[in-house]
């Protein structure tokens, strides 16, 4: 059975490979409005030249926006959308009414197979809704997953972590999946054959934690057999920044909590360091001396290099970028949304995840009759 | 009814502020030894000179340790056990029989009365079992907690954490006897008089997160009327360094990872910020101007500075120091632990609690009385 299934570390001959790279971004919906978007699209379209992107929006507020940047008019197509998601749209509200909204065209724009990647800044919650309902989650997947990637000790400077708040809950089966997925986003944004796995737990002893843990543990343990990537067992809160995995896998309540304490953590260090320097005269003369490589550890921990959540599980990829972004972090957004369509992320995802569920669903089966 | 509770921000008149001061330190259990405990027991009785300590542990270890201390000759009394608890220990086993260690013989100088307040490094799973089954929970608390002191924003210079571990489940019941054990610590070990309590959730809008949160959110929102605490709704992981609350009330799955997660996020940045400053001949010579402010830094964000989660919920104070513990860190635990039995904190919290939860029940039964 193990033979039948398909290499997930070999490359995918996919026609999307050769095909013109599209990614349809969403302008609207971010806290900084669409000139952030704009700015951080002209900085992507530089560094990938070679792709197209359809830009949904108000045409009115973008048609003057891209007059000023000549270098898009030959590779930004706008898809005009009368409305736009605001943060304080419930979800619920967009799913069932909000055809005419960006976000809506965005994701649209994936489903026709008119682009590849979409890129939104706004409400993640509705963003999820409408991805769900349009795009439909992959075979074999329960529940979706937000992934991100978080700075670390490891050689590629980042680890993967979901979910980070897609879902409030996860079964141990929807833990295995994010193994899988989680993995898969590994091979492509951290480029590794066989990334390392680790589920998050409150000790790493095979007894701790609740039931549903040890579940989880044996059910990814099994999984890891297929050499798609090693398990390294529970991992805690400190190996997130660590170099013992590369992937770590937990629900969305614990994985939102794990990320915005480790960014508030980030943020407030640094304020107590920049607080610090300001604090004597000798240390502002140390300061100004240290100040370029200060400079370079500020981009090494800065959240925008990395910004994007992923939304894995669906059909076709959905990178989800802070409602914050200025224009540097919509680029590292699209960037990232680049990368994913050049190596046909959704059909690579598809082709281990769908069947190993399937294949997963007989090998319990399997075992099942065997132990009996 | 109302008038029928205690003010909880009353001072406590209690025989424990007239007595003697005494803390119960377990000699034995953290990773760096005996040596570790004995200096920090040495920097802490420096700093209480009116404290007196009872060391638990191996009498032919210690003995020369303390022969080598002469200041600590009249205030400790050794009190030998043959065995100490280890790190690979099982909490169920230490319960059944862990009655020769270091570790049960140092609570149960704080069940006899003897001391006011336990220290222990040793293994957090089997200090919390063996508390709870010498010491017993208070009354009206299902769920003990651990609290840690983490730095914030706030005037305080830090925020309490709870549940950090104790327990990997809890109940909204549980997270309301949390915010109350919180407030109530907050007090004393912040010095404040209405504490803010924050549930802990994925999100700040009441909507959010998991079923159990909104039931949690509405019982805190009314025990918080009685005016022991102020309640500002749900909080978010980057809250926890934050300057919203002033108290952060999770369950121990997710307080564990979040806490593991901000040290390990802190120590990473730690890292970088020492790599930069070493990176270039400039940046050297401008860390060593900075030194002094840099030094401050690090003691500001040192969790060692507050080092020790403290058992909240039961007939006894128990604070647990780091296992990897120095001598610094130890003292901070005995500081805390002498701090702790000086404000004679276990009262306040049972003077609180425990009639809170009986009020809380006849509230409940007058509100279903007065909605009917």
């Amino acid at each position: 059975m193990t033979q039948s299934r398909p290499d997930p570390r070999a490359p995918v001959a996919s026609a999307t490979n050769l095909q013109q790279l599209v990614i349809s971004v969403d302008a609207m919906g971010g806290d900084r409005g669409p000139e952030a978007v704009i700015g951080g699209l002209e900085l992507a379209a530089a560094e990938h030249p070679d792709a197209r992107f359809i830009l949904h929006g108000d045409q009115a507020v973008l048609t003057p926006l891209l007059d000023q940047k000549r270098s898009l008019s030959s590779v930004v197509t706008l898809r005009h959308a009368v409305r736009a998601v605001t943060m304080h749209d419930k979800p619920s509200q967009i799913m069932r009414s909000g055809q005419d909204t960006s976000m809506w065209s965005c994701i649209e724009a994936v489903r026709l197979k008119e682009a590849q990647v979409a890129v939104s800044c706004g409400n993640t919650g509705a963003l999820m809704a409408v991805s769900m309902i349009r795009l439909r989650r992959l075979r074999g997947v329960t529940r979706p997953a937000i992934a991100c990637l978080w700075p670390s000790r490891n050689q590629a400077g980042f680890n993967v972590m979901l979910d980070v708040g897609a879902d409030v809950k996860a079964d141990p089966e929807d833990l295995l999946q994010y193994a899988r997925m989680g993995a898969a986003y590994a091979r492509t944004a951290l480029s590794l054959d066989v990334p390392r796995v680790g589920l998050l737990n409150v000790g790493t002893e095979e007894h701790k934690g609740r039931p549903e843990m040890r579940t989880a543990y044996e059910l990814v343990q099994e999984a890891s057999e297929d050499g798609a990537f090693s398990f390294e067992g529970f991992v805690e809160g400190g190996d997130i920044p660590g170099d013992r995995v590369d992937v770590i896998v937990t629900d969305g309540f614990s994985g939102n909590i794990a990320l915005k304490t480790g960014e508030g953590t980030a943020k407030f260090v640094g304020e107590v360091l920049k607080s610090t320097l300001r604090s004597t005269l000798l240390s502002k003369v140390g300061a100004l001396l240290a100040m370029s490589s200060l400079k370079k550890m500020q981009l090494r921990i800065d959240p925008r290099r990395v910004n994007g959540g992923v939304f894995l599980g669906l059909n076709g990829a959905v990178v989800k970028s802070h409602g914050s972004s200025d224009a540097t972090g919509v680029a590292a957004a699209i960037s990232l949304a680049c990368q994913l369509a050049r190596e046909d992320f959704t059909g690579r995802i598809a082709a281990q995840v769908a069947p190993a569920a399937a294949a997963g669903q007989d090998a319990a089966s399997d075992g099942e009759g065997a132990s009996n």
